[in-house]
């Protein structure tokens, strides 16, 4: 790790690995969660395999689109592991460096702690000390501490079948 | 595939797909070939796993270096197929756009064909049409023919343990 290129989130959680993974890899299960209220997902598309395509679409209260570009999975581990970046998009073909500020490659690890709890664990890697400090500065902390308080939330009060 | 995004090269060689693996994929048996002379490659590493790095140094007559950014493996069937991107380095951690006029994602196969032959395919996937135009002004078609041929002569004039 590197602390001047990687943001950092853990959490211990008292929902299992496994309906986290499922939240976060099932596109009717992450849309409602998956972004900061009052933004809305209002798209998602996942092809759940190295390589596969992994995209979804935010919008503001208003229902203005957020700029998104298509991500790539790169490494997936049942219920435990989940890797995927924004710097190549479906089939690896990198991305236009014009159509994102900054790329990250985001690593998610879901670790069983407990009774049925979960130790969760976000990692965003950056090219680059700016695009770190900078996707800090947009939120990244504060927003994916929400969204993970949004996701226990759906996986608690929904049956996720 | 996309015509104007990537550029293809296919060849049928007389040598096995497992020499040619074992060629692209170890960096004693790679430096000798890889790059057209009398350009040389004066240091490679390969760190041969989804994630692990594949860095090669390349340099011309004089030693002058070209510049090189370090690439990551993202899908490797051994004596088959081989996957890498210069969009992202080891670890997956995205590389500086700063870093190259542009990046691309290559995919090379290897199919047995006839008797103790092969069918060699090398594509690069790029993110725009001007990138894969720039690549292939650069000289990618011919290059990486060169290069193929001397990948053959090696493969054959060395015992390749």
């Amino acid at each position: 790790m590197n602390d001047e290129l990687e943001l950092f989130l853990e959490r211990i959680v008292d929902v299992p690995p496994e309906l986290l993974f499922k939240a976060w890899t099932t596109p009717r299960h992450l849309m409602p969660w998956f972004c900061p209220r009052p933004y809305r997902t209002i798209e998602c598309q996942i092809d759940l395999r190295p390589g596969g395509k992994f995209f979804a679409q935010m919008a503001d209260a208003d229902g203005n689109k957020l700029p998104a570009v298509p991500g790539c999975y790169l490494e997936i581990v049942p219920d435990r592991k989940l890797i995927w970046t924004s710097a190549l998009g479906p089939g690896y073909r990198p991305n236009d460096p014009a159509s994102a500020p900054w790329f990250f490659t985001a690593v998610l690890t879901f670790e069983p702690h407990g009774n049925g709890g979960c130790r969760y664990t976000a990692t965003a890697i950056h090219a680059t000390r700016e695009s770190a400090a900078a996707h800090e500065k947009m939120g990244f902390t504060q927003g994916w501490s929400i969204v993970l308080g949004q996701l226990v939330d759906y996986v608690k009060a929904n049956p996720m079948t």
